[in-house]
Parts: structure tokens; C-alpha cells; sequence
């Protein structure tokens, strides 16, 4: 069955950046280990596809930003540069039908009650993210409180208005893909966190969403691939791994045996399914890969002959409140030198399952009309080209833009993530603990599985498993102005104390909780 | 690549009750099925063992009771007799680290606000069942609201007392094998409704653990397999289905390629995910796998020299209020004829994961103690033999006795559950719109998922599809006595009310409310 040369050091499976990543390493290593991977492409999540009317387009994971270490050391080293999106002109917010221009990250509300509130939720969340360790969220003081309840009870919680809940709920579809009934509030506050607080992961200037890759995000993968050059296999679904022999077998769909000494899986948690183990996984993460889905996503490029949002102000950005809306969030997305006008625009969640039916010209119609509607401009019915791609469709995904933790589940089984079962080894973005769901995450948890299997071998000490990576020179982090957040504003709570109203306010809000609490059963 | 002796009108993947009633129905139609199963036993989640020491045991799926009558007209067929679970002897109820005896389906309360509200919430839960749509929950009134919300939230809103409120966990733990936090209200509610109501899930006598299989469960699923004969293949674990060529093409890992016409896949929906698929499943079908974990559970039979809890009066039922207790529920599991004296008990749900980590000694010993103590006898600490199953290291179920839905999923997912794919048919007892979950859902799932084949090939009118079953003349069910939840027992704050006590409890409740919906957040 296994020829000599079928031996391996290290089989990895998955060849997106966290599998490639972590074979990069072994390689320079001084090891010989192979990347198994079901696709006929390499990238994962990431996809880049070039043709006449895009030039390029990454359909999958394409923004990077500032404290990003890792991702720009990559694209450095194989000489992929990055670019700024466009955030020049007015950012626009669209609510209640109306579109009301902006700048900052996020969009200013007009009510003082609102802006009270917006202020002390969000400045809640990164407290609450303070005291939950970024490699042990089931070890924070209030995990098994938080876990137990979903992000949507936690917004009732926190917030006094339905404008900071509305926009807290689009807060939680835009980074997660999922809905704040969906998800643990452990779990999110975590999320939210270990990307480096609210303003860090929302943020396009200074965050998140700051750059994109020239020539698109998949040219990492591809670089690490070009390097391995044999060592990495395509259309090769791993669908068995046996652990019970000297060696361990990796079997493939196409019928083909690669021994290793160790594996790597580099997959999201739940593809670990896609392969039958032998011996069976134990227990807990036998239970946990069936407990951590993915989120749902369509993302959604329209092209245009020209920059017509530029030139009425506009830089592209549209937060988009309406629930009859397919887009929450758009992104300018022409090109750096100002080529191939387009908006990058996200269908989430919710609205993702709902449209996921429809044909892909009846949602191009549906994007067109709102950003016309948004934008003011019929010029936005008239789109050259469109580009899109349902992650939720993808079998070696399972969704985009990573697995998120329904309630309860992050307490009882985030302690078997990173668990290695006998040598078999975990990658891929959601075991990382700085920036996990994010490219970032995906090569942080490829060199550390790597640096695990090294120190298995006896070739590094246990201290440099984990690694802290230099600040990028080229894209420095910059600190955010604290006083957004930690400004003396009240909550609204705080402020109808200090007017006086304390005793008012309690009956009333008292009754009205009750109300609401009780109301719903004494229905007819 | 295929021999015409390897072509089939209709493969079945799983060769558990659902699996070969499928067939079975199949073969009777006059079609030729063939059963792959990945185990070297057929049965699934029912696995009765053979020794000296118990003669047999159920360590898998083993109650069935009255309205489940297409599994009782199985056993009729092949001569699987049933008997009565001991009830005749007081029940027992710990809490607070005393024993209370009882009789009838639940300990009663001695608190008569908690007798209300116990009272109250279980009628509640009856009356939510009565709008959701066995066959479509999704399409409830209140769909969307209730799945919105976990159990937890429910029962905030519903119970007054923590006593009531302590007991629905156990209710729901004993139920699905969850957490109340970790299930979709719509899910556990509708749940509950299809098995015929709170009295008939959780009742011995005339409910769902009515009666056990003289001989074991596995016996149906036995005697169906010896009728297939040849056409069930044993060790076949299925890792892809092929559906782009004019027959499927469906293959094990051991490198068999079936035909089929068509397939049925009779498996927990979370272990689709084992196979690979071509084409891929669409969005949502291929999302709703990764969203249904199945339970966690492990079922532990104690076995003693002497039935000596009926000599203190009692018949075995112990129901077992106490966070450190391992167990939850017991049963007596002593044979028909008085011999083998056993103890059936469950660790579920966050205690199973808890304890999923000890040695067998090491639970043995604890289940051990926690019996001595509830039935206050030192013979409970010496057994003569110990058997246990942890389902949640099965590699092919995933966990027991079935999947629940989290927040959010039946309303967005649910509709795709039973939808074909192509010639891709689905069954298992997470399919099933009656008894879904137990062995019934099982047989009600694989008849009509054969069924909807035989439509399909024009053999049938559509309306034959979904069959409903006649009542057992063995098993009848009985009424339940309406009286128990519809006396006139107000609620707690029907109660209050009545007794003028309005003006304070508002305010009062208000307060306690508010302090608890805020207070967390004043953390120090």
C-alpha cells in the first residue's frame, strides 16, 4: 500500500493560509511534509479570480489592517503589496429610508438618548472583552453567565433604545455572518476582542478594513504553494485518517495513502467531519466539530463604468439599515490606480438564508436598487458587471467568514480546540487567539501547530510553541482617540439617575419590563 | 468501475431502525435495496450487548410506550414481545439532599407557589405545542419569536420560583439531553408536542418509557437485517455520492463503488457531513448539517445482588435534584422475571461532559454513592457489575439520544430538513413529525422516505407518502387524566393578583427585576 516516497513528515490537510503556513514552516525547517487539498485551488476562504471585467477579484477574504502582523510579514516577503480602501469622501448611513452622511467608523446618531446609549453599549462590550483571556475565553470570571446567554439577550440587557439594539444587531451580522440570537455573548465578547476591541475590528481607517492586496489576497496562498511545489496536492479530499499503525495513513477520496508521522488538520472545526477517524476522536471533540457551524455569507461585487459615488462625495462606504435591504455593509472597491469602479457589498446572515433561493440576477437587481435608493442615484441601476459568491454553498468551507459558538458551547468544549489527539494536530483560523476568522488567525494557528509538531520532535523547547510577531514597519498600528469611548457620557440609565427621575423611571421601566417579560403569554 | 451485480434500485446509507425500515419497505415494494452501514453491527443507536453477567442489556435507544405504534408493529411481526418498566413501588424524588417518595409522573412540590407555578409552566408549554405544526414548526405564529429564544429564556419569562425553574432543566437535560440554554424554545417545545405533550414524554406508565424489549432493542433491527440478507453490508462506512452520472455512484472507504437509482441517506443530519458530495448539497442543506449537534449522554447500568430498593418500597425511579449527583434520572432495569437486579441511570447533557473525562471505575464509584444516599442503603455501594455507553465518543452518532436545534436554526434551516436532493432522499428519526427521536420517529422516517421514492417512480400517488399508523391492540394508550394540568390553579401572578397583593408585587417584582436585568453589569 505505501510506497517510500508516499512518506511524509507532516501531512497537512487543507491548503488554505493556515495549512500552507504551517507546511511553509516545517519546510524551512529542514522537514519534508505534504498539503492534501479537496479543493482544485489553493486559498480556502480566500479566492481570487481574475478575468476582462474585474481585472481581479477576491470573492472570499480580502481586507487586512493595522496590528495584522503576521499576514503583511507574508505578503512582504513575497513582495504582495497592500493598498488603502477608499474612505476619502462621506461614509453614508441608511435608516428609517434615509441616507445621512458621515466620517469615522461609525455612524452618528441624532437622538441623545441614542447616543448615550450606543456609547455606553459599545464601551460595555470592550469592558466586559477586558476580563476574557484571549486563549481561555471558558476561563474568564463570568464565562459560564456570558455563555449562557446569546448576544441578542445581552443587547436587552445593555441597551435602553431600539436604535443602539438595531445597530447592534447589524454590528453582529457584519463581523460574525450570524445573528445575535444565533450566537454566545461569551463567545462574541471574546471575538471581539481578541481582533483588539470594537473600534480595531470595525474600523476600515486604522482597522479591520484598512487595505486590501493588489493583485488579490489568494497570491499568498499561492506564493507559500509555489514554494512547497510538489508538496502540495489538489483535488485530494482527505476522507480517512487512521492513527493506528507506526505511521499515521492519510487516505484520500481518489483513493491514494500518504503516511506521515504527524497530521495537521488545517480546516474549519466542522470539516473535521468530512474525515472517519481511526481510533475514533475522543468525546468532547468528537461533540465540539458538530457544535461550532459557519456563518452565512454572500459577498457581492457590482462594477460600473464609472465612479459616480466618488464624484457626488461619496467614498463608497453605505451602512445600510432596512430590513427589506439584501446589503448590510458596502465597501468602495475599485481599483488602487482608480480602475474598474465597483462596490463590495455583503448579504448576511438572515438575509443571506433568504436570498440564497433567488437566481444571482434577481439579487444583482435587488443590490442595484437599493444602493440607487441609498446612493440617490439611478446611475446605481446600471452596473456593467457583477461578480458574487454564496460561501454557503462551498462543501470545504461550510460557510464564511469562520464558525462562531451558540450558546453553552465555548464553556463545555473550547478546551479540546487546540487539544492534539495523539499526532494528529490543529490548524486553521479558529484555533488562533489574536484575530481568529481573519487571515491573520489563519497563519498565527498554522506556525503554532507547525511549532508544536517541531517541539514534538524535540526540536524547539515548549516556550517558542507560541510567538509574538514584530510590528509590521509598513503598516503601523495607530492607537484610537480613548476618549470615544471613555468619555464622561452617562448611560441612559446613568443619566436619568442624575436628572432626578430615579424614582420615576423605576416604576416605569419596572412595568414596562414586566410587561414585556410576562406579555407574550397571556396572548389570546 | 461497476459491475452490473453492483447496481441497486435504492442505496441506503445507515443501517439503524430508519435505515432498514427503508429498505425493508423497499424490498416488500419489490425493489432491490442495498444497506450500507459504516459499523460492524447493525442497529445504530440502539446496541443491545450479550453476557453472562446482565444476559443482555440496552445500552442504546431501549423505552417505548404507548402511541408509538409502528415500532410495536415491527416487533409484532417478528415476535418481539415487550414488558413494563417496574412502577409499582414508590418513586423517588432528591432535592436538597433529602428523599421524598412518590407516585405518579412528577414529584410533587411542597412549596405552594412552586405547585403553582410547576403547574402553570407545564400547562403553558401544552398549550405553546398546540400551535406549532407537527410536520412544519417553522410555520407557528410565533415561529420566529420563540426560536429566538433558548428554553432558559423561556422559563425565565414563565416561572416564578426557582424550584419550577430548577426542575425544567431537569426536564429538558432528561428530555433532549441538553441544556436549556443551548435549545431553540421553538425546537424543545415543538419537541415535546410531537411526542404527544408533557405527560406522555416524561410518563413511565402509559408515556414514552412505558415498556423495554424482552430480549433487547436491537432485535428489530436484527431481525430486518437477516429478511435484507446479503443486501446489507456491514463495515461500509459511505465517504462520497456522486449524483452527476445518470446512476449515483456511492462509495465506502474500503473502495467499493455502489450504484443506485436513487439514495437514501438514514443518518443523524450532522453525519451527512461524513460524505462528500457531487455536486455539492445546496446552501442551506449544507449549512443546516453543521447546525444540529446531537445530545450528549451517557447511559450507565448498575447491577446488584438483590433488587433491594423494591424490598424498601421502592420501584427504581429515582429523579435526582443535586448538581454533584452524576445521574439525573433512574429506572428500575431488572429483568421481566425479577432476575439480574439493575439500575438504569443517565448522565446528561453538562454533567456527561463533565464526567466524560473519569476513568469507568472512577463513575461507577460516584453513581454508586449518589444511589446509596438517594435511596439511603450502603447495598447501593456494592454492585456486582457496571455497563456504560458514552454515546458522545460514537464516531457514528455523534452523540444521543438525538440532534437539537440551537437559537435561531428550525426557523431558517428547518424547511430544507426532508427536502431531496437530486435522487437524495432523507430519513432518520430526526426527520420524523411523530416520536422524532425515539425508535418510532425511526420507523416513520424510513417508511416514508421509501415511500417518496416509490412516488418518484410513479408507483404510488403522492397522497400515500406520509401513512398514519393504527393503534396497537397490545399497547393502547390511555387518555391522560386532563385535570392534571387543567385544573383551575392559577399561575403564581394569576394568584397574587386574586389576592390583591397587585400594587406591591408590581413594584416589588419590578425592582427585583430591574436589580437582576441590570445588575450584572455594576459589577465591581
Amino acid at each position: 500500500m505505501t510506497a517510500p516516497d508516499n512518506t511524509y513528515d507532516v501531512i497537512v490537510v487543507g491548503a488554505g493560509i493556515s495549512g500552507l503556513s504551517a507546511a511553509k514552516l516545517l519546510k524551512e525547517s529542514g522537514l519534508n511534509p505534504l498539503v492534501l487539498e479537496a479543493r482544485d485551488r489553493v486559498g480556502g476562504r480566500t479566492y481570487t479570480v481574475q478575468n476582462k471585467e474585474t481585472k481581479y477579484v477576491d470573492l472570499g477574504g480580502a481586507y487586512v489592517g493595522p496590528t495584522q502582523n503576521r499576514i503583511f510579514r507574508l505578503a512582504k516577503e513575497y513582495g504582495v503589496e497592500t493598498y488603502k480602501v477608499n474612505e476619502r469622501e462621506n461614509l453614508v448611513h441608511h435608516i428609517n429610508g434615509k441616507t445621512h452622511v458621515f466620517k469615522g467608523p461609525f455612524p452618528p446618531m441624532w437622538n441623545p438618548l441614542a447616543v448615550m446609549d450606543f456609547n455606553n453599549l459599545f464601551r460595555k462590550m470592550d469592558e466586559m472583552g477586558q476580563e476574557i483571556p484571549r486563549e481561555a475565553p471558558w476561563r474568564a470570571p463570568h464565562a459560564e453567565e456570558w455563555d449562557k446567554m446569546t448576544m441578542e439577550e445581552l443587547f436587552k440587557k445593555i441597551c435602553w433604545t431600539r436604535t443602539a439594539r438595531r445597530f447592534a444587531t447589524l454590528f453582529v451580522n457584519v463581523n460574525v455572518t450570524s445573528e445575535p440570537h444565533e450566537v454566545s455573548a461569551l463567545w462574541f465578547l471574546w471575538y471581539v476582542k481578541q481582533c483588539g476591541g470594537i473600534m480595531r475590528i470595525f474600523s476600515t481607517t486604522n482597522g479591520g478594513q484598512e487595505r486590501k492586496f493588489v493583485g488579490g489576497a489568494n497570491q499568498i496562498s499561492e506564493c507559500m504553494a509555489r514554494e512547497l511545489g510538489q508538496q502540495v496536492k489538489l483535488q485530494s479530499p482527505v476522507c480517512s485518517i487512521d492513527q493506528t499503525g507506526v505511521l499515521v495513513a492519510v487516505e484520500t477520496l481518489d483513493k491514494q495513502t500518504y503516511m506521515g508521522k504527524y497530521v495537521i488538520v488545517a480546516t474549519p472545526p466542522v470539516l473535521n467531519l468530512k474525515m472517519h477517524f481511526s481510533p475514533e476522536l475522543p468525546p468532547l471533540r468528537n461533540q465540539l466539530v458538530t457544535r461550532v457551524p459557519m456563518g452565512s455569507v454572500i459577498k457581492c461585487m457590482m462594477y460600473y463604468k464609472e465612479n459616480f459615488w466618488r464624484k457626488m462625495g461619496y467614498c463608497g462606504t453605505m451602512v445600510i439599515e432596512d430590513e427589506g435591504a439584501p446589503i448590510g455593509i458596502t465597501l468602495d472597491d475599485t481599483k488602487p490606480d482608480g480602475s474598474v469602479p465597483a462596490i463590495m457589498g455583503f448579504i448576511l446572515a438572515r438575509k443571506c438564508r433568504k436570498l440564497s433561493d433567488l437566481s444571482k440576477e434577481e439579487r444583482l437587481k435587488k443590490i442595484c436598487e437599493i444602493y440607487a435608493k441609498v446612493l440617490g442615484s439611478e446611475k446605481a441601476l446600471h452596473p456593467v458587471h457583477y461578480e458574487e459568491k454564496n460561501w454557503c454553498e462551498e462543501q470545504y468551507s461550510g460557510g464564511c467568514y469562520t464558525a462562531y459558538y451558540p450558546p453553552g458551547i465555548l464553556t463545555q468544549y473550547g478546551r479540546v480546540l487546540r487539544e492534539p489527539v495523539d499526532r494528529l494536530y490543529f490548524a486553521g483560523t479558529e484555533t488562533a487567539t489574536e484575530w481568529s476568522g481573519y487571515m491573520e488567525g489563519a497563519v498565527q494557528a498554522g506556525e503554532r501547530a507547525a511549532r508544536e509538531i517541531l517541539h514534538a520532535m524535540g526540536k524547539i523547547p515548549r516556550s517558542e510553541i507560541w510567538q509574538g510577531e514584530p510590528e509590521s514597519l509598513d503598516v503601523p498600528a495607530l492607537p484610537f482617540d480613548v476618549s470615544f469611548w471613555e468619555t464622561n457620557l452617562p448611560s441612559v440609565g446613568g443619566f436619568l439617575k442624575f436628572m432626578g427621575f430615579t424614582a420615576f423611571i423605576s416604576v416605569a421601566t419596572a412595568a414596562g419590563l414586566v410587561a414585556y417579560q410576562k406579555g407574550f403569554l397571556n396572548r389570546s
